[in-house]
Parts: C-alpha cells; sequence; structure tokens
C-alpha cells in the first residue's frame, strides 16, 4: 500500500496562480511561495468584502479513539467532492506544526486520496507563520526581562512573569528551567518554562484578529506578568506590540496551496484545541466565505472540544454563521466506546455498535443545541459491515440528522459524493438557526457551568481555591464578558479519558483558570495540559531524510 | 534627510523574475517569494556549472571604527556602477539577523543610494533561511536530550554537551540557564546556555557546504557532545542529520533580490565572523560566477578577521580564486585610528591622516601576501577635504594599491564609476597569484601563531592550559589538517579593543579552543566572544510599527 507521502509526490500540482484564478483572484493578489503556495493579499479581500458570504459548513468528530477518525481527511475529500460536481468550493484547515510532524505522528495534511499538497512542504516550513509567531513571541519575552534588566521602570514582579518563550518543537528539557543566571550582566534569576508555539497566546490572537489594526490592538492586551502590586503589565506597556505586528504581517495573510484534485484550500493558522480555541485563521474562513459558494472548514479534537469553540469562541468573535455541521465517526470508534479493545474492531459487533453510539448522540444532540443541522458521515473502513452501517443510519435519521457514508480516503472526491449530496441537501432544506451557548452578560462561573453540564453532561462543577481567586481577579480587570475556553481532554465528553461513551452527572473540578487577555477569552483547566510535549524513544525525526535525488523521504 | 528606508520604499523595484531574466536565469529554475524575492534552483547551477567563472572581487575594511566605514553600501554602489558601466554583475552579500534589527542598529541592506530591496523583507524574515537554521539546531538538540532521557544508550555526560539551542534574537535572559528541572519526565537537569542563531555552527556549515549531500555530510560530523569517557559524539550518531538536511533543503537555494539599480543580488547564509569565517554562502557565490562576469561580494569586521578567513577558509574550501580586493576606508576611521575623538572628525587633520595611516598600510600588506591585487578606496563624506584625500591616494600608490574615490551613499552607482573603472583596470593589468597564508599540513598551534604574527602582528602567542588540553584532543580526534578561524576583537589588529594603528610586537593568548567537527575548522579564541547579544536600554523594537495603511515604519 502506498504511503501518504507517496501518493502525494504522485499527484501532478497545478501552478497555484492556476488555483488562484479558479478562486477568482486576480495574480496581482497573489504572493507565491514558490510554484505551488501563495499567500493572498487582504487588499482583495477589502474589494470583495461586500460580496454575499459563502455557506459554511463546519466538519467535526466524535471523542477520539486510537481507532482514528480522519476529520481532516473528510474536510478534504468533501470540498474534493463538491468540486467535482461543479460547486465552488474552498477549505480552510490548520495549518500543522513541526513539533509533531518530528515527534509521533508524521504529517497533518489528511490522507489517502484527500490531502492537501504540497504535503512535505505544509509539514514543514510552509511560508513561515509559525515561525513568524514563534519570533513575536520570544521578542516579547526578550523585552519583558530587558525592562526589568535595564531598571524595571514598571515595577515588574520576576516572580509572576506569564509570558513563556516558544520553540516549534517537541523539547522536554525546556519545560521547566532557571533563566538569567551568570551574574548581574546576564539578566535577572527566575524560574522559566518554553512552550511550544501553537500554544502561544499569539496564535490564538493570530486565528482571532480580523486584520493587522486589529491584530495589533489584541497584541497590546497581552498580558506579560504583573507587578509587584498585583497590577497586570501588558505587551503594549511593554512597546512591543508594533514590531510584534510587523513581524506577523506577512503572515497574517491566507495560505493558498491545492488538494489532490486541484481544489482551492487555505490553510492557515492552528492553536492548540484545549488551552485555545483549535480553529484556523477568522481572516482565511472571512476570506474563503467571499470568493467560494461553499467553505468547507474543520475544529480540533472532538465536538465537546472542537465544535463547542467554534461556535462559542471563533463564531461568536467574528459574526460568522455555521450553516451545517458534518460530524465524522467510525464504527471501529463507536465499537471502541462501546467496549470493544482496539485489536478487535474489524471484527462485525452490533451489540458494541449499539453500546457506543451514545457517545455520536451526545455530539448530535449538542450540536443541535446551537440551532444548526447535522449530518453524520461514517468515515469508511474495509472491515465495515453492511449491517453496521446499517444500525448507524438508523438511529442518526431518528435523531433528525442526515447521514452518508464517505470513502474519500480510499477514492478521494468521487468517495465523498454520496456526503456532499446529503449536505447540499441538508443547506437547502434544512434553515440553520445558530447561536451561541450562552450571552456574553454571564459571569465566567456560570459559562463554564453551562458549557461543562449542557454539552459534557456533568452534574457538579467546582473550583479549587485557585481558581477561585482567578475569578475575582477578572471581575476586577473587567474581563467577565469574555467567552470561556475549557482545556480537558480530548478522549472523553468528561475530564476523564478512560470514561468512554456517554457519561452523565459526573463532577468536574476547575483546577486553574488563565486569562487571554490578548486573546480575549478565559481558559478553564478541568486537569493538566501539556503545552510542551516531548519526543518519544524513537522520533519521527530519525525517518526523516533526502534520498540520492534529494527528494524528501520518510515523511508521512 | 531620508532614512535609508525611505530611499528603499520609494523605489520602484522590478519584478524579481525581470531581476532573473536579467541573470540569465530561465523563469522555471526561480521560486517566487512574493513579487520581489526569490530562490534559484541549484537544478539551474547544475545546469551551468561548466561554463567559464566571473571575476571575483572581494570587498573588505579597515578595522571598524564609530565613525563607520561603510563595507556593504561600497560592495553594493559598486555592482551598481559596473552595471551602469554595461557590465554583468552580479552582488554576494550576507543575510541580516533579526536580533540585531530588533536590538540596536536596525537594518543591514547597504544605505543611502547603494541598497538592496525590499529592505524590511530582508531585515525580517526574508525567505526564511534563519528560521530554517534555528529549528535544525534546536532539533538537534531536543535529540540529544530526547537521547538521554530515552535511555542514554550512547553514554553521554551530560556535563559535556556542547551543542547549545539557538534563538535569532537579543536575549541575554538565556545565556546561562539549567534545564531540565521538574522531575523525571522532564528531562535532566543540567547546565545550558543559548547563542543567538547566526552563532550556530549549522550557519557555518551552510555558508561552506557546496550542495544537500555535502550539506548532510557536514551536518553529521557536528560534535554535540562527548561520552563519560570523553569520546566525541556526533550529530550522525544521534540520527539527526537527515531531518535536519530536510528542514534546510529549501533554505540552501541563493535568494535573489535587486539593489535600488534593479541589479540583481545574492543576498545568502551570514555566520559571526568571529567564532565562524563570516561570509555569505559558497553555494551563492559559486552560482553567481556562473551567471555574470563580475561578481563582488563582501566579509565581515575588518579585513585581518572578514579577508583573512574569507582567503583561508571560504577559498580554501570552496576552491575559490579572489582576482581583486576593494579595500574600503574612510578620511574619518583614519583620523580616528590617528587618535582623533570621534566629536573632531569633520575637521581636516593630515597630522592625525597619517598617523592613522598606518591601520589602512597594515591592511594593504596583508592583503598583498596572499597575491591579490589591492584596491583602496576611500568611502565619501561631505567634510573629507581635497588634500586628506590627495594625501591618502598617494600613500596608496606608492605601496602599489589603486586608489579611487567612491560617493555610493549618495550617488549610487554613478557615485561607483571611478571604483568601478580601478577595479576594472586592475583586473586587466593585475594578475591575481592567490594562494592561501598556510598549508593544510601545519599543526594547529603553528596554523595559529601564522595568522596572529603575520596578520595581526603579534610578536608572541601563549596558549593557556586549557587550551594545550583541546589541541591535544584535535591531535587526537585527526583533525589538525583543518583552517583556523580565530576570535578577537575587530577594532583592533590586536586582541585589545582600544590599541589603534598599527600595534607590533605585542603579545596575545589562546584562550580557548573549540571544535567545529562539521564547518570543519577550529575555533581559537583571544578573547571573551558574546554569542549571545542583549537588548539595549531602548531596543529599536520600541520603534517598529505599522502606519495606518499597514506600512511599515521605524525599521532603519
Amino acid at each position: 500500500m502506498k504511503t501518504d507521502l507517496q501518493i502525494a509526490q504522485e499527484c501532478t500540482m497545478e501552478p497555484i496562480t492556476a488555483i488562484a484564478a479558479k478562486a477568482g483572484i486576480p495574480e496581482e493578489y497573489v504572493e507565491c511561495y514558490g510554484k505551488y503556495k501563495a499567500k493572498v493579499s487582504d487588499k482583495y479581500y477589502n474589494q470583495i468584502k461586500d460580496r454575499p458570504d459563502a455557506k459554511l459548513i463546519l466538519v467535526t468528530a466524535v471523542n477520539p479513539t486510537p481507532a482514528g477518525e480522519g476529520k481532516t481527511t473528510v474536510t478534504i475529500g468533501l470540498t474534493q467532492a463538491l468540486q467535482q460536481m461543479g460547486k465552488n468550493a474552498l477549505t480552510c484547515l490548520r495549518e500543522p506544526s513541526l513539533g509533531p510532524c518530528m515527534g509521533v505522528k508524521g504529517g497533518a495534511a489528511g490522507g489517502g486520496y484527500a490531502q492537501v499538497v504540497p504535503m512535505e512542504d505544509i509539514n514543514l516550513h510552509f511560508t513561515g507563520d509559525l515561525h513568524a509567531i514563534t519570533t513575536a513571541n520570544n521578542l516579547l519575552a526578550s523585552m519583558v526581562d530587558n525592562h526589568i534588566q535595564q531598571g524595571n521602570e514598571l515595577n515588574i514582579d520576576p516572580r509572576k512573569i506569564a509570558w513563556k518563550r516558544v520553540v516549534d518543537l517537541n523539547d522536554r528539557q525546556l519545560r521547566h528551567v532557571i533563566s538569567g543566571l551568570g551574574g548581574k550582566v546576564n539578566g535577572v534569576p527566575r524560574e522559566d518554562s518554553f512552550q511550544i508555539t501553537v500554544a502561544s497566546e499569539i496564535m490564538a490572537i493570530f486565528c482571532l484578529a480580523n486584520d493587522l489594526h486589529d491584530l495589533k490592538e489584541m497584541l497590546g492586551k497581552i498580558i506579560v506578568g504583573y507587578t509587584y502590586d498585583d497590577e497586570p503589565v501588558t505587551a503594549k506597556q511593554i512597546g512591543a506590540d508594533g514590531a510584534m505586528t510587523v513581524l506577523l504581517k506577512d503572515a497574517l495573510q491566507p495560505n493558498l496551496v491545492q488538494t489532490l484534485e486541484h481544489t482551492p484550500a487555505f490553510i492557515h493558522g492552528g492553536p492548540f484545541a484545549n488551552i485555545a480555541h483549535g480553529c484556523n485563521s477568522v481572516r482565511a474562513t472571512k476570506f474563503a466565505m467571499k470568493l467560494a459558494d461553499y467553505v468547507v472548514t474543520e475544529a480540533g479534537f472532538g465536538a465537546d472540544l472542537g465544535a463547542e469553540k467554534f461556535f462559542d469562541i471563533k463564531c461568536r468573535k467574528a459574526g460568522l454563521k455555521p450553516d451545517a455541521v458534518v460530524l465524522v465517526a467510525t464504527v471501529r470508534a463507536l465499537k471502541y466506546n462501546g467496549g470493544v479493545p482496539k485489536a478487535d474492531l474489524s471484527n462485525e459487533n452490533l451489540d458494541a455498535l449499539a453500546k457506543g453510539f451514545v457517545n455520536l448522540e451526545k455530539h448530535i444532540e449538542n450540536i443541535q443545541k446551537y440551532g444548526v443541522p447535522v449530518v453524520v458521515t461514517l468515515n469508511h473502513f474495509v472491515a465495515d459491515t453492511d449491517a453496521e452501517v446499517a444500525y448507524v443510519k438508523e438511529r442518526c435519521e431518528k435523531m433528525g440528522a442526515t447521514f452518508a457514508v464517505a470513502k474519500v480516503w480510499a477514492d478521494g472526491g468521487e468517495g465523498g459524493k454520496a456526503l456532499a449530496e446529503k449536505v447540499l441537501e441538508t443547506l437547502e432544506t434544512k434553515e440553520s438557526n445558530f447561536h451561541v451557548l450562552y450571552e456574553d452578560n454571564l459571569s465566567i462561573e456560570e459559562k463554564i457551568n453551562k458549557v461543562c453540564k449542557e454539552i459534557y453532561g456533568a452534574g457538579h462543577v467546582s473550583f479549587t481555591a485557585a481558581a477561585k481567586k482567578t475569578l475575582a481577579q477578572i471581575e476586577k480587570l473587567g474581563f467577565e464578558h469574555f467567552p470561556v475556553c475549557i482545556a480537558k481532554t480530548q478522549y472523553s465528553l468528561s475530564d476523564d479519558p478512560k470514561v468512554l461513551g456517554r457519561p452523565e452527572g459526573f463532577e468536574v473540578t476547575v483546577k486553574e483558570i488563565r486569562i487571554s487577555a490578548g486573546a480575549g477569552f478565559i481558559v478553564a483547566l478541568l486537569g493538566d495540559v501539556m503545552t510542551m510535549p516531548g519526543l518519544p524513544k524513537k522520533p519521527a525525526a530519525l525517518n526523516i531524510d533526502i534520498d540520492a535525488d534529494g527528494n524528501i523521504v520518510g515523511l508521512f
């Protein structure tokens, strides 16, 4: 069987200028990065911003399992199918981080015959957006420490610096460090810590900013630390907002690539889906909605985290109205939720399927709470039996959700046509009455309660003393109107990764609350969140190499 | 008076495809990065590699003074002048680092009417080469620490790790750190240290590698640390060489931009000129020499460091034969060397000029030792008097050096014609008998002695006990055939920055010796070398911003 990289390398790509033309973008607004990647100038967005918006379709999924769901693959395959059916469709995806690419999982650009290309570039430096974010993040950090070193006019307490440096790699050695050692001329000694770039608040801001000026304003509001009197100190007070904006100026323009079937695709921004909102940039989504008639996008993790944040953070802030949701499940994932071990997932098991269906059921109900029509799709595996597929179909339709099987991994757009037909039918026949889950004027505590109870199914939410202290601080600082961004395990609807299916009435504890004043949301942590991954014993990097002709091998 | 940024922004650039066409590069080999930057594929180099080589002209300077010499400005202006005179000329420059740009000095892309553009891009992310080097450097670091964490099969002593992480910023807080804190799952605690990206051995390797395979081999030879038994451990043993090469694959292709007068310019690679060799990449220089008839390039710092390393490291390793050297001086710098304080440099002072001329005299003699014809040029300032210029001219010509005044800052290529004429005359009438200063088969100690005595003018070279210990290790490891790369102050021919003019018979001490096994040279430190700069009290970043139209301001 061919690897994803082999399939991708066999694709004869069209020049990116041709893809841009297909998307209706005049050449003068296309900034090429090599022959197959481009950034699209926001000057063109400003010209077309009064056009009607495309239909916006969100692809999300059940809780991830070791069996793999293929959300990105379905997102790409659906877009390819829409194009095959003569529709003007564009997909908006997140851009991958180098860390995981060198660590465990290899590439992140779809799979099989539903991929975006050039996949090597997309998975490596791409157009440099993540490097720009790394640099802007670390410039701010260096300016904060320099401010303290040069007299500390703002009276910053070095023990209360909130801003962390980042690298776009998995590097556990940097999780906990002491910096500023070596005497008076070498900084002020303090406990310090690095994160992976995608966990930077700048990534979240980058993905929520409407334009460059908005970006600058949001960057300026970042709280970098607190004074000895516990007053917040912002990036603007440090004087870093202008230079950071300049460093992010080019990066903020969406990146255009193509699918294996030459459908235009925007890949832009990729924040964490736990401590941040986990979707591609507002900039790309809004731009795409002016260029195409159908925009297919995805959100991170399962629907409890990804879709919830897409709705309650991204759509709320950007004023977007999704028209339909595609909810991806697999027969294997449902059986796994029904208690079948990974090794036995290829055997037909209708009992386990029935038992595990409750996970999908809860996600369907959740999305219906937002007023958006749901299309459930089973991402097809060879071992799926007709009886299993029929069972899922019947249950979904009984709940008022549309259903289709997707065979996009094996067949590309052709394998996504059944799904595309259901999506088009849904868009024509079912109206979206999208609304957010909670209003701005609820307290942060009420907002957290609402998400935990109504979306996760929790019975009670408790707060640690530390979390309560931060809640009081939030009130004092005037951030009560922010939406909440909850960080919990993606493997369960609850805060315990081992609890599968559809848990009910469980208790969750908000251990810590963090303020993302620049991004404009409050992060509530229901568990430990790792913002700096480590490398495994045999990192993927060991296999990545060039062959005799200088081609990349081992990146899959 | 207009700032450099204003002059640069007023330039109507030609599309980079037109500049490539002017350089004779077919469009299929041009990888555009936006409309005004491109990388040129090495596939085209392979097609034209049997063409005759261009004349190679090195621009170097007297020891830098606070008065400023304008080496890059002269390099660009000379190339512009050659083009105005109908010659096919190309310039090869180093690419700037973001650190100094955000710190003290602003941009580094020439000045006045002799600049390369787009200067904002060149000074900021450019085509991402430095980010690629940062990432490759830090991937190796993370893999070394991960190797130790995962069982340490290679028996690496964490106290003897030689490989440091980098950021492309001035960040003194990272000079001395303790990393790997936080318990068993978070690495192994050890003393650690960050450098600025341009100080990475990868930058030196990048600039000396002939092609991608050469790069991989050199990267694999990097010594990352030593075992408990003092045996070296290489990047190849860590298994990082393949992935690092992949990360550097695109970066290794030279970057094409244009001067203000639309002359093609390669800007590629920029290693430190103390702990490394301080010239642009071999890849770019060799490529340029196949495209043009005249290639004008520069070396870092003064001729004692820059030209020496250009000859003894870059030309030796790459098999290059320079045809002429342009030695840049200013009347102001010579008077400064003659004892005039900075504030009085605008007053005519022939006595001080005579006294300070000895610095220039020594550099002329030095270059003559390599068998290369010298053209001395005075980079013109308004306050220079005719008598002063005439004095310098007479002294230079008496030494067998050609002389010309350059007014490129004020007049661009037009102001460089007098210099260009002298350069062309020199190339026609004087043959270069280029040879390196020392042969490979001398010992490292002998090589260091030769450079210190014959180039700097030292009377005696002593070695600390630590340096002697490393010399013994070098012999054991079989690196005696490497050239030496001496790190000393750029402000004096001696190792004391305050000693101006032409010191003789002084003693220098080699304090430390480092092995750059990947780059293939031995670094001898005559003083403390700062490989991680700090930010000043008012960093340049404070002034960098976007205006209402989204244009960059404050970057000069």
